[in-house]
């Protein structure tokens, strides 16, 4: 009899407790960062124009720099980039870089980007967009994956960056690791 | 007394099978892309300011084509569009579309844009932020809204983009199918 | 006896229970605007560069006003900013803003704003991602964090401005009130 009468309260105390742990869920979750539900490595190459290498050139600069330090502080460069899944520029491309980025520091080389990358193949199709500071001086650095469509739909995650080349600014190479943690 | 000596390891289970349920959901959601919680079609116009039309002009180009390749590349646009519920362009407008997208293709006629809705009427209150690259030349594409304040609090989703007129990209007008997958 | 048989059927019902409340918060999630699970206020400082005042500048305009209305419209500007703790521009700074607003409107001074916000102190290491339009005549506007690193890491939320100081657009001050509500 005594079971019969603590059985509800009893029921009535999960259920609240589920309740409080999922309201909580809504603002405190706990994500691993070395756990991604989806995770890949891909090469980004741009080649800034230069005047006359049209064939060549994946992205040009459509405001110059301002001459305030001596950074290229003010130039602003739009992108169309082929990424690879080595490191060869040649490799054929199996995304596309499309967006921009621009020089926004007198003391040194930092870039601000904001881009989305194009998947059109049979092992992808959609697009990841991804946004935030390339402290290019630091050897790795996070920007933010803030949304995806097609086989990518509604995902979030994070894109770590490193220079693998660096050629005066005219070519450079960056690693892409890309790490989603909210897959659906 | 069976019951009894069961009924706290049936509790434990339970407990353990809710925490796990919710640890996943943390990396690896279901979502339903048809089934969306909120969504709205809104039509999307642009009028770029060609030097003397300044009270039609809703947008204006702060860079030139730089003349890399024969399509717009480099052409940065700045917008402040009205966004009507049915096709037309004098209809009263509902929201305002305010932030920019730039031409960034050799080949072809490719736009990315950012750029908030602003919703200031009696049904809604609130801002929607949209990122993403706009493949002019497909039927449809998909980008990310990435937030939302206001009536739209803590949103995201997907914005579907299809071209409705194009004249000589001095007017333009998009159909905007916004379906929000996260509402609070 | 009855309660024997009575209990698994409890049981069900109860998974039922939290699995539907479960798959409900993937699209209609209840969060609490006033109750954010980080939030902190700092002041941003914007000191465009006229011409001639190179070391104390944070921002420059790369592109000019092109003339269409009265206001700033075409503007747009690249910054490095300070954040303080307090309203003292000469404060010691607890973050920098990283990337760029531009002005959108004919008829009044409404600007966009995309940028990251970058922590590097011992208190706090890590970035914070924000976008959103910059209604300057609002006494407060709300813009959104899509998304963090490092000690941010996945974290989305509010970020609202409220102008301090507005000198002739040379100098001006925000108060930026940041409300995190996804926490990792």
């Amino acid at each position: 009899m005594t079971s019969l009468v603590l059985k509800p309260c009893c029921f009535f105390f999960l259920i609240l407790f589920v309740s409080q742990h999922y309201s909580v869920s809504a603002t405190k979750k706990s994500l691993d960062p070395r756990n991604p539900c989806k995770r890949f490595v891909l090469y980004y190459h741009d080649i800034l124009f230069g005047g006359n290498d049209v064939a060549n050139a994946t992205s040009a600069a459509t405001t110059n720099a301002i001459g305030l330090g001596n950074s290229y502080l003010g130039m602003l460069v739009i992108f169309d980039d082929p990424m690879t899944k080595d490191q060869h520029l040649l490799s054929p491309p199996v995304a596309r870089a499309q967006g921009f980025y621009f020089y926004h520091m007198k003391t040194t080389y930092n870039a601000w980007f904001a881009y989305t990358l194009i998947f059109n193949s049979s092992d992808h199709k959609g697009t990841l967009n991804i946004m935030g500071a390339d402290m290019i001086m630091e050897k790795t650095r996070d920007l933010s994956v803030v949304g995806g469509t097609g086989d990518f739909f509604m995902a979030r995650g994070i894109a770590t960056l490193e220079t693998m080349t660096l050629e005066g600014f005219k070519y450079f190479r960056l690693k892409m690791d890309i790490k989603l943690y909210e897959c659906y």
